[in-house]
């Protein structure tokens, strides 16, 4: 059996939630939103001893692949595999299983986004550890985190019989995956006891994804197969582009979780969130007596609950803000009373119509 | 008779009302409030064509006197002349009439603070001249503001006997100059309609005003008599530091507006500000349907009754922002609700203590 264990990252993201900081050259997984490393650096960093530099491997754009490699000198650069375009989340699935069964037939994968937060990455690894016993055995693993609050902004992992815990660590089978709910059924889950935050973090086998796709989405592994040939050719490249460009868009969740049947769902028992908008890094930051989370050079007085933090090394100087965000950049400045950081979208959208791009 | 007509801007202060923009080295009449000028560039334009620029002197600090000459490079620059340390306005009026009583003997002498908003210019010279032709006559001028609000920031005019107007504008006696207001005081000054802001703006012979300090203030004009021999030779700053330093500080409302006779108020027609504040100067400037004042690249979306400005180049961007000031520049940005700005100097103050007197 293979023992071979490898991280593919995801990392092709191209949000404007952590607008002005997150930008279309460099989003959010490629900015130090928390502590001095790139979210994706934090994501390859918290994957060791588990998964060495030189198993991990990144789906991302051609537009953001040097930038990539740049942050991540301990990755062979082959390993750092840009989408020609975005197919969604089952076409960079297909790929990577297709790239780690041709480096390691039968080896078993990690699957992550590249810029959620999740600490510590010692109870983390405990839990991928018991996703890939499982996985190993040729279950599809999925990670469930115990609901903190009523989330909306989530889809759920419904859990159904449970299995063996492993090393502590519980494991059952999925009842089903549920979409963001409303308020009610939000709060409905978390009474329940049995619903999980659906993490996007997957483990499988290279051959057992590939098998389960070819079944339920057989235009999907047959138009990539072409992929696997090219993989460590000087053509990789080029068909890589022709064969990707034709493809349908569709999640994995649509292709192949709501309809394999053996999932397996491990609870982690780890802090995770995927830090959705400036007010979720405000919550999940540490603030002082007064509620205030103060990054780079500030001064507050009389300041409650608020955000500041200074990318620009300018100094924010704040005098009797309550619930405020501030951002600055070298460039811009973001203003916006907590709850409604949603709304950095519309200001993004009313820059690129004022034809502001190089904000952007 | 003389008729040559000089101004003496006062130029020296070092307010930190409107940190971060004003600076130590570029205090608040050095520097962009409004507009595409400095305060002082204005306030000298402001004078044309009533005051020729070579007959405009402005007192200002060793240390801002070389920033105050590249601005205003249409002035002699010996006629830039700083004070070697500050001894309050008495010093600097007295100073002033010395340099101009040698360059123009009885010539009439504007004094005009550099730092207030006065508009437009037009009636603002219409003032000035009825304040010179009593000037010419002997008489002591200020000038003194219909108040629009009960302000209990500024002292106040009481005026009394009625003299002939001149050209339109209103000449009285004074009756008493009172001190800042608490606010029932304030509210009757309004109601009375014989009360008038003090300006701090005056106009005089040199030869009467120095008389009368003579009168009222003798060991002022005994120890500056060095400094009218000095003038125009090279020892004129040595001989001002030597007699400058041990001068006891005393305003010129102290010593010599309470206690002189012939003091007459010009009622001036035109809009005036001493801009103490980032909330005045929102007062001041024209504000959108939203009232908001924006300037430099901004964006706005849903905000009301606020300033945004930016002199950092960076786009400020606000969002659902309600009665805030936010000023940027190069190294520092403020944020404050309206109504605290007041509270800017306490910013300064902890800037201070906490040793970044880099941002001061």
């Amino acid at each position: 059996m293979n023992a071979d264990v490898f991280a593919v990252v995801m990392a092709g993201g191209s949000g404007t939630r952590f607008w002005p900081v997150s930008r279309g050259a460099t989003p959010k997984q490629l900015t130090r939103i928390v502590g001095e490393r790139s979210m994706i650096q934090a994501t390859v960093e918290r994957l060791h001893p588990l998964v060495p530099a030189d198993r991990v491997l990144v789906i991302t754009t051609a537009q953001l692949a040097d930038e990539t490699r740049r942050q991540l000198p301990q990755l062979k650069p082959e390993h750092v595999v840009a989408e020609p375009v975005g197919r969604d989340t089952a076409a960079a699935v297909c790929l990577a299983a297709i790239v780690v069964e041709r480096i390691s037939p039968g080896a078993t994968m990690l699957l992550l986004p590249a810029d959620h937060l999740i600490e510590p990455a010692a109870a983390f690894q405990q839990a991928l550890a018991a996703g890939i016993a499982h996985a190993r055995d040729g279950a599809l693993v999925t990670y469930g985190i115990m609901p903190r609050t009523p989330a909306t902004g989530y889809g759920y992992i419904h859990l159904g019989d449970d299995l063996p815990a492993h090393h502590g660590v519980a494991v059952n089978r999925v009842q089903r995956f549920v979409e963001k709910p409303d308020a009610a059924t939000a709060q409905r889950y978390v009474d329940d006891g049995g619903f999980r935050w659906n993490s996007g973090i997957f483990t499988w086998r290279s051959d057992v994804v590939l098998a389960e796709l070819e079944q339920h989405c057989p235009w999907l592994t047959e138009a990539l197969a072409p992929v696997g040939a090219a993989w460590g050719t000087p053509d990789f490249a080029a068909v890589l582009e022709r064969v990707y460009g034709p493809l349908r868009k569709i999640s994995i969740d649509y292709a192949l979780m709501e309809k394999a049947k053996t999932i397996h769902a491990v609870t982690g028992d780890f802090a995770w969130d995927d830090l959705g908008s400036w007010d979720a890094l405000y919550d999940h930051l540490p603030k002082d007596a007064h509620g205030v989370v103060a990054q780079g050079p500030t001064l507050t007085i009389d300041c409650h609950d608020s955000l500041l933090t200074s990318h620009s090394g300018q100094t924010i100087v704040g005098i009797g803000l309550e619930g405020l965000t501030v951002v600055a950049t070298r460039d811009a400045i973001l203003i916006v009373p907590k709850g409604r950081s949603q709304d950095v979208k519309k200001a993004v959208e009313a820059l690129k119509e004022r034809g502001r791009g190089e904000l952007l």
